[in-house]
């Protein structure tokens, strides 16, 4: 255990959790040590549940593999994905937490361009704690932000903000490419350091990567949902996207704010362009429709919760997008099973709660 | 005269105008000479016919003063402000060329991080001549930039992009905040290089400063009015906002993107607070009610034209802002003269455009 008295407490220590998808051993935390070792990770443990991964020393953690999922949902784990990283969001699920970091296990530490470590979650922290600016574009960007603010002509009556609910970090070194473009252009690289936070405007959808992502679970948790992929399904590599479409469309309705941009991280190893075309052609279709679905979807002003958002959409996708392949048949189903056993596991009452609380899978 | 085999021609030579408004002798442009002598200089010169504008020697301009715009435009010549910099617009009135660049007289060659001289003009070039991404959120902003492409979930279909009608560019240094915030921060500068240019999503307005803007005149050009301010109106410092506003209504109307990020200029000399609050006040007021007007207007499928939609934006003007104050109904009078005068300095038969040249004010 950490001495508390040698090192300062970092911010939101014991409100956020970290959340970390695998198949590996989980070396790459030895990089993260000195940002992530007083907080708690769960670490969801994906394909076999008879592989042992190893934690390296000192990090406090939970995990849960195939077979915990199973025993804690019953019925309810179809809606969890296997062997996908679409898994993660199960640890979304489980967790007690306000606020999720989740990042990918061939994630670095990257530099800033004085050559400093980039604390990514230190800045994400920071990017949900301020609020966003999504009704009015502002060309300074981030107006928090130390030595900017709102410029000339915007309404001071939106200079308050929005909650934020979503961080949206970036990449350096391998770009989030799809395989067509991984396939034009083996050879590129990012470098290029944009210092900048800003808010995705209301009525904007963006491209959500669960790479290097942070989120507030109390206000958008239950949206989400990472969706059905990989083993079974038609299509993978779309996780993240599908929780980004249907975060951005309630995040609009309820009026909240997601941000992109600062922190990056180094992102070490492109995945393997042939492999990646085979999970995502059906979606490089599909997501000509989807889009344009998503673009034009409205709540309905009685949906004032994030659950009762998503169950609306639900419906829609059932409705709008089950002409397109029956799969988004089964997706809105996963869809619904998703909110009530996210219900079942974040009851208010504390009594219960705590009831709910796996026992076997925390080491 | 230049020597042309002594010097590179720099991009769109013959097809674009540099619009400088101005009350002072332009030493300014010294600084940019290296950037700008090659290109045609348009002088919008406000307040005092009588004063002489000194040029420095080498630049190719033409100059107009009050006595030349109300010559020019006869009755018409009321749409053009006086004593305001919102007279600069008459520079892109009689401007023949297909690109405008305008830049105030106080802003200065500024320097990238790695101590470069910054070509403002040719990024702006660069941001105009490739397409913009109005339709859907790239998190790694310009994807035609060098090094950067769509992310993965950008749909293929809208990779060709939009047109680019308008490149909005920022100011190191002093930052075009407004009266309030200038009081309250006096001494903040921007010193923050954001290497980023990006495409502001459609259906969002933005604050557009006419610092250092530059615009495709055949797209856009007719709806690049700056209002009635100054000399006479109730209202100034809001020029560029109304612009910024009508023209991102007819830009999204339109299918055209609007990008703002690089360049940078560096803007020396921070406006009096308290004369820019006296210019500014009921703008402050009157911005809470006309941005939603312009964030619900809506165009009808029958405007095709930039001046269609500018003719049926001012009548929503007058019917919606009209109850705000009777300025408004007074500024949609002059929203339509403006297209009068744009379209008589502007015919497209060669034979009546070269009838409308200025003769005296050419130097």
């Amino acid at each position: 255990m950490a001495d508390p008295s040698a090192k300062p407490v970092p911010l939101l220590k014991d409100e956020l959790d970290i959340v970390i998808p695998t198949i590996r051993n989980l070396d790459f935390l030895e990089m993260w040590r000195p940002f992530f070792e007083q907080y708690h990770l769960i670490i969801v443990q994906d394909g076999d549940p008879n592989k042992v991964i190893n934690v390296p020393a000192g990090f406090d953690y939970e995990l849960y593999n195939r077979n915990d999922i199973n025993r804690i949902l019953g019925p309810k784990a179809n809606c969890i994905s296997f062997k996908d990283s679409a898994c993660r969001c199960f640890g979304y699920m489980v967790s007690k937490k306000k606020y999720i970091y989740t990042i990918d296990d061939d994630c670095f530490v990257a530099k800033d361009p004085s050559g400093k470590d980039i604390n990514a979650l230190e800045q994400h922290i920071k990017n949900l704690l301020c609020p966003a600016t999504p009704f009015f574009f502002n060309t300074l960007y981030d107006p928090y932000r130390e030595g900017a603010d709102f410029v000339r002509g915007y309404p001071f009556s939106l200079r308050e903000g929005a909650p934020t609910a979503v961080s949206h970090g970036l990449w350096l070194n391998i770009p989030d490419y799809d395989a067509p473009t991984q396939l034009v252009k083996p050879r590129e690289r990012n470098t290029r350091y944009v210092d900048a936070v800003l808010t995705i405007p209301k009525g904007t959808l963006f491209p959500m990567c669960g790479m290097n992502l942070a989120f507030d679970r109390e206000l958008i948790g239950p949206a989400m949902y990472f969706g059905l992929m990989g083993d079974g399904q038609p299509i993978g590599r779309y996780d993240d996207m599908w929780a980004g479409w249907c975060v951005k469309v309630i995040c609009d309705h309820l009026g909240l704010g997601v941000k992109t941009g600062l922190p990056y991280i180094w992102h070490s190893k492109a995945s393997n362009p042939f492999v990646n075309l085979k999970k995502e052609y059906k979606g490089i279709f599909w997501q000509e429709e989807i889009i344009p679905f998503f673009q034009s979807a409205t709540l309905s002003k009685e949906s004032t919760s994030v659950q009762q958002c998503y169950i609306e959409l639900s419906k829609q996708v059932k409705e709008k997008l089950g002409a397109v392949d029956p799969y988004f048949n089964k997706l809105a189903d996963a869809m619904v099973t998703w909110i009530e056993a996210w219900d079942e596991l974040n009851n208010n009452t504390s009594e219960e709660t705590s009831s709910k609380q796996p026992n076997g899978a925390a080491k």
